[in-house]
């Protein structure tokens, strides 16, 4: 791997003061796009490489970098239409790529493959999504959203709620949460799908504190943070079993009016039913926020790959 | 909806001084083509999200926002392979885009489907084709050719051929020839394909003439315009009855014959048969000059989105 | 055919002294991109018409085009979404291109898509592949990276290994290589996928001295440049006697040991499995250098076709 390159591969790789300084990045390029954009990166091209559809992930990432100027190249389908398909390795497709363009961010199916991809890329790699892995650029929108929100994170009460066994985001966010001070985290789930031992060896590893329940109402009225996620069915042994279990955490207007006041409810979308659409007036409902918030976190994320942060 | 977005959503909502407008600004856009094309678009976004095909028409788009130095990100095949599939909403999907981008450019299989789109949107939504709904673009640069053509649509008498039953073109079209003067439209069709009575009941309160036949022949040699488009087979119970009303309605030399030598043929393409290649020499043959006035009314329709008109 | 266009159709194309100067122009083109690119190109538009996926060449181009400061619409997928699919005459699509940009870059499934293109296009079109035809900007930069490694291509000694029936790229690099002084040809491959006699023909014509083996090992040691490509299974009448064959006809550290110490091994990649990854570090492994290649060749080639040369 070439040292001298910054890539985004996981968010074990941010410490606070990274953190700090790449939410004040972001927080210049909101004014960067309410002031219509800027030429930073004209000239500077970018290769999108999704191995995996990710229409949102996707997007968002062009539009950072046509909002700054740069230009993309890029396929939406590279597992279906590639070289992969004529038995070619991730690793020549990325040395390859290395001379079309100035960065790289990928998808793919299978876990660690961004860390391969960085080790032979001759430019930086930015990973969006590897299976069940990891997909940093999320848990970093995430963790800016509850930032803007409330001024800070340290200090404040965060539960993860649905799969968190085989969602990405949650685990994600836990390793950018092990950063701030005073933190406690709910992990709310079906025993089936709670979280992982090796993220919670990783809280324990940094003195974060956290609590597995599968009760969401009792905790709902406590926490600053509601961060719901997608229970998916194929993880259940019947239909009545994900039935009974999905039910128990949809975020409905009777929960908003268990939770406080000034608590916000995330989610990393698309939603399927876990938050009903009359949440969507109330100001706490920050989804859609969040969602937007991603643009100004990858425009960051890509200035500092190519160097041309301010 | 915000009122105070431009929105193309269907024909209905162009009066005769916009039409007027766009025309003279269509034909503006042709003068920056032919000058290479300007920049008052830079940095500004267009989202084309198409979950349904349609090469010819997200290329015209894609090329209309390039030509005047804008950028594009998008999906050329949003039902595959976005999030839609996750069971996300039309209407989260709007909402997250709203985030990135600067103008909406929808295809969708359902009709409304851009009407619901627009009612969520932050940003201005073009309808590209909603189903057996409406495809304003097309009809909007149907009427620019015939006024380019003749220099005048009031007075002439115009045909439209094929399938009117489910072609939404001819209804897009009909929708806009009623804000002219003197106007007379021949419906030519095989009786299970008709103009359905919903459009006859609006050219009836536009007070527009109108006369139903499924004899091409005989109605040829007294028009301005035929407008030609596709047959589809499946609309008929056996392929001997499709194939007896398609023969009746192919344009060749033969029919040019009998056509007046300042009529011209419209189709709006792709065609597959209708329309011999024998035809193709003929100057009346004006369906590829019609594909090329899309790039024109598209310009004018985007930067009258963007607020960026002359 | 527009004969004031400048068209990339086939290698035949090329003589000498256009060679030099398009292997001139690319040599200024690394220039341009080690210094960031350059706007040359800005305002015109390039369409990607790909029939056939091919990821590579197609970041390639567009690499190419948005380098020099010009933008891309197209299709990735043009077989399955495009109009094709409505019965559409490739003819008819190219001509509504036409209206939409500058420069056609295609790949097609059948031979002489390209040429078929070139006949109706008002704008240039370049082939890149059109079925088991040719591959022109393959096969010029295989040629001007053998020119780059060796500071010439007369009085070479070139191995071509692998199928040379089907594989294009060895075809079009042959009647390129025909352009050059004593230069000498093998063909390596099993008897059932030899090159073919059309080739030969040419090369006789031209006076090209060629030699055709099955025998790798026997010329690896005499030879400057080994061009080693894939063998499909599918060419063989069973599995064994493709893994017979396949088997003579890998590049591996042992093949290494018997070339000479000056000479290159080129693929136009991807590859499958015929050069092992343990040749990658060999100085002589000048594969990746070459798809490097493609970009400054390409970059030559449109600015040529758009009059922007310097």
């Amino acid at each position: 791997m070439d040292r001298s390159l910054y890539h985004v591969l996981g968010a074990k790789q941010f410490d606070r003061a990274e953190l700090d300084r790449l939410f004040a990045a972001s927080k210049e390029m909101e004014g960067v796009v309410a002031a219509g954009g800027d030429k930073r990166l004209s000239g500077r091209i970018m290769t999108t490489l999704f191995f995996e559809a990710s229409t949102r992930t996707r997007l968002s990432f062009e539009s950072a970098m046509n909002r700054l100027g740069g230009s993309v190249i890029g396929t939406e389908n590279a597992a279906q239409f590639s070289s992969a398909i004529k038995g070619e390795t991730l690793e020549d497709t990325i040395r390859i790529i290395t001379g079309y363009s100035d960065v790289i961010v990928m998808r793919h199916t299978e876990i660690g493959a961004a860390k391969r991809a960085a080790k032979v890329a001759g430019i930086p790699v930015i990973n969006a999504g590897d299976g069940a892995g990891e997909h940093p650029t999320q848990a970093l929108l995430d963790a800016y959203t509850i930032q803007k929100e409330f001024g800070r994170i340290d200090g404040l009460k965060i539960a993860m709620v649905g799969d968190l066994t085989y969602g990405r985001t949650v685990h994600s966010l836990s390793y950018i949460l092990a950063n701030y001070q005073d933190v406690m985290v709910y992990y709310i789930a079906p025993e089936n799908v709670q979280i992982p031992s090796y993220v919670k060896q990783y809280m324990d590893e940094k003195g974060i504190r956290y609590q597995e329940t599968n009760d969401l109402n009792a905790v709902a009225g406590s926490v600053d943070v509601v961060y719901q996620t997608r229970i998916q069915k194929e993880r259940f042994p019947s239909v009545e079993e994900y039935e009974k279990a999905a039910g128990k955490y949809i975020i409905d207007a009777a929960l908003m009016d268990r939770m406080r006041k000034e608590a916000i409810v995330l989610h990393p979308l698309p939603r399927a039913g876990e938050i009903t659409e009359e949440v969507d007036a109330d100001p706490r409902a920050a989804y859609f926020r969040q969602a937007h918030n991603g643009l100004y976190i990858r425009m960051a994320l890509i200035a500092k790959c190519l160097n041309m942060a301010d």
